[in-house]
């Protein structure tokens, strides 16, 4: 029994090898959109062999000029090339017409979005490829390290994305549409509500003259505890430790009535969340 | 008259390096407290010659365990020993209390707390040296990146403060207690009311299945994105976009109504932010 379990694991492992060899040596993709994401992809899959953009399709001739001398383009709607997948990262507004305008397309079309839904595109082979990071213009990023949230109708799709999606990231997940939506939200609150925390926290410096330079080792190092530690183990400050008298000080250096009904509001919440504890 | 000049610019560098190499190797220091950051202090001081500490003072035997076989230990009021810099590092509210327990010192007694006034101690020779970090037990700080603020009333004292923060830190800056009062408010915005939106990210992950690892990077990102962009710069998301339609499907999927006031809140204020300057 040993011996036919080992070979038929082998057989099941050359078979994997050879469909990812397969899929892999005949990924062509054609981007649509020209934005901060589309670029970063383009530049991301030319480092590989395995992922060919064969074309990019932006709406303005303008706006196709960064890829213009290294790649076919087109304006949107013009003899679009036949690819194995088409992936739509436009904005989220954006995806639905921009899937309308597209004409009946063989391959797998994705978009790259956190909160639209699958079946925002209108094709037979639909799926969702969303790198879930914070893209700046300019900035390299390294996509080894960004996870890359996967979903497709059909299985055979799925393991195309996968594949692709396997070449340029360390870490891959099946997400559907629906754990997606809460994980762009749940994206909402450690991504642009945290930078806001930050701006606040520049703003209280710039008025009172403190460079805000002195905070950003605490901000790096506030990121980095919670690799080790769960946010609520990592919480601390005067409202976890019911610390009424520092909060009640804070509160009135506060020049801004909006700052200080945030400061009241969080607060209040860490208190409540810890209370409840005791 | 070049060439003069070019003397008193030598004669004052040696003066400098003269009093520095006089003054780190006189220091001594007494460590008042036996917390977290007394003990990252302990650690930190004990890799440099320059900075000695003859003994650590704790309010009871148990609390003083770690020290006691690498240090002289003593209990609070008991026989402290005559050093240069008596360092109390203890919990805001005990600072006065600790304070006023300790016998008339002649050596410059500081405090390291972000929140509370210099003149909380109650000795002649008065300061503060407050390393702006956040410390967790048992996790090993390279204390070369953390800025530390030191304050004195006297100008030898803030040398000597002066001379032992640039030791162990990279980033030393003279701060008053009017000044540190409002980065300490600051460092609730981007520390600890950061980490509670952690905590919320987490939360929706928990509640709708998905691995809040998947969130670690953008984390990790969003904070190093601030290196090189200001805060209101680095501003993305919905609220910053006007997205109506994204932002009541947000609150839909929220279930704490704690956490729609919260979301509600920051996005209005984001709005209202981005708003004014169209």
């Amino acid at each position: 029994m040993k011996s036919i379990n080992l070979s038929l694991d082998y057989l099941e492992i050359n078979e994997s090898c050879f469909l990812k060899f397969v899929l892999l040596s005949m990924v062509s993709i054609v981007l649509i959109g020209t934005g901060n994401i589309a670029t970063h992809l383009f530049d991301t899959f030319s480092l590989y062999d395995a992922t060919h953009v064969i074309q990019v399709v932006g709406r303005s001739q303008e706006s196709l000029s960064y890829f213009s001398d290294k790649v076919d383009t087109r304006l949107l709607t013009n003899q679009i090339k036949e690819a194995d997948i088409y992936i739509v990262a436009v904005s989220d507004d954006a995806i639905p017409e921009v899937s309308k305008k597209l004409k009946p397309l063989k391959g797998l079309v994705v978009h790259t979005s956190g909160s639209v839904a699958m079946t925002a595109l209108l094709s037979n082979n639909i799926g969702v490829f969303y790198p879930l990071q914070t893209f700046t213009k300019g900035k390299k990023v390294n996509f080894k390290n960004i996870p890359i949230c996967i979903e497709a109708e059909k299985s055979a799709n799925l393991k195309t994305l996968s594949s692709i999606a396997e070449v340029i990231s360390d870490t891959v997940y099946n997400i559907t549409s629906e754990q997606r939506k809460h994980l762009h939200l749940a994206a909402v609150f450690v991504n642009n509500f945290t930078n806001y925390m930050y701006a606040i926290g520049n703003d209280i410096c710039d008025i009172n003259n403190v460079p805000f330079d002195i905070l950003k080792p605490l901000i790096k190092e506030t990121a980095l505890k919670i690799e080790g530690l769960s946010p609520l183990d990592a919480q601390t400050g005067p409202a976890k430790r019911d610390d009424i008298e520092t909060m009640q000080r804070h509160l009135g250096q506060l020049k801004s009535r909006n700052q200080q009904k945030i400061y009241k509001l969080l607060s209040e919440s860490i208190q409540k969340k810890y209370g409840k504890k005791l």
